[in-house]
């Protein structure tokens, strides 16, 4: 049986071991606003202490709301919470893309969607690479997948799949829910539908399967055969994003 | 012994196996105007035709002359060749770095140099997306690194690390150039000292140690100890680019 608090104290350890190894500085963590990162900043307050994080708010034509909630998160565990706007830097983008061609919004749908994690995680590094100079030990920054969205490739190669350590990537949703409860994650962060803070879809929308079913396919539970036939595909085409061809290989 | 001919047609073979199987659509390849990606596009215009291939330039106040023998490389091999200037980006970039506070160059200077291939691979990846809706078959970003580099680190996490195929990696430096022969690279390419474009340091100066030491060092011949200590500490120090940390693994 999963024991949520014996799982976190786990998690802990792992965490200041691998500070102690490499006698590293602090951590950078990306704070949207939803669990995941909620839960991942309440596992390094407990671990490292508040003084070594440095949250990070990544707007990004975003809503708000999603910066308020990350404002609760950073206030509840006492760390400092730094922002970047990345409206500009997208239009800025955007700005080059315009002069390529006359492209519909549907050409450029997913090619937009995919640029926001890119823009986010080089902020990330960027504040990581910042606060080592700054003080002279290293940051890392700290992944926030969790186990079903890794399983089923939910995220953007060199976006938020790039990080230095990953304390949930070996946790179902409810685990990361569970551990977050042990944690007094602020409730409206642990109980909110995870969406991108993009659209007005959840994650669940927009993968068309549920994450509890991604767990019961993980477990070898028995499922309905067309949701089972979806976790399967999902799964199968997101190996390309693990396994890098090269030719001898 | 290396046989350059024969090589390079096994390099043609498995990028024409590996398009095949997937169905794939072209690829996308930023060209620098140095060696690497210069052989790199040599053997995808070799293994699907110049028509499948989208060269792009990625100047981030950049020097002129590398776009100029960017261009070489295209005209040469005969494949479309895009641009975006991602010094407007960069600067709408460090206008919310500014707002954080008032940092010396020295601080800034990791953060700045890395961000500039991270933004580089935002762009390669915004633009196989747009050709994979443009024609409805897949376009995927081509890895342009090398062995040496690899076996050192040199490269940014997140960065020119991210790619969906890697047809160098299994190569040294003087194999890439042995290949680069054979494919008629242009010489003012081939034989340029390799340099980020960035500052008027080559790589080999920042690296501290040169390709062919890298190169020996691996085939485990023998070197001056201190070029030895260097390159196993290079080596050592970049084993957390490639291996991230879970609690369980």
């Amino acid at each position: 049986m999963f024991n949520p608090k014996e799982e976190k104290d786990k998690i802990i350890k792992f965490i200041k071991a691998y500070y102690d190894r490499y006698d590293l500085g602090g951590v950078v963590i990306g704070i949207s606003g939803g669990k995941d990162s909620g839960v991942v900043a309440g596992l390094f307050a407990e671990a490292l202490g508040p003084d070594r994080i440095i949250g990070v708010t990544l707007p990004c034509h975003s809503k708000a709301t999603d910066k308020n909630d990350a404002q609760k998160v950073s206030d509840y565990y006492g760390f400092k919470m730094i922002n970047y706007d990345l409206t500009n830097v997208f239009d800025a983008f955007k700005e080059q893309v315009n002069l390529l061609g006359n492209f519909t919004e549907e050409e450029l749908k997913n090619s937009d969607i995919n640029l926001k994690p890119r823009l986010r995680m080089a902020s990330l590094y960027y504040t990581a690479a910042l606060y080592t100079a700054l003080t002279g030990k290293t940051y890392i920054v700290a992944g926030t997948g969790n186990k079903c969205e890794e399983y089923v490739g939910y995220f953007t190669k060199g976006g938020d799949s790039v990080s230095d350590i990953k304390v949930l990537a070996d946790l179902t949703v409810d685990e990361v829910v569970a551990i977050g409860e042990v944690l007094n994650v602020p409730k409206e962060v642990l109980y909110k539908a995870p969406n991108d803070g993009l659209s007005n879809q959840t994650d669940e929308d927009k993968l068309g399967v549920k994450y509890k079913d991604i767990t019961k396919y993980m477990n070898g539970e028995p499922l309905e055969e067309d949701v089972y036939q979806k976790i399967k595909k999902l799964h199968d085409n997101s190996k390309h994003k693990f396994n890098i061809p090269t030719y001898r290989k």
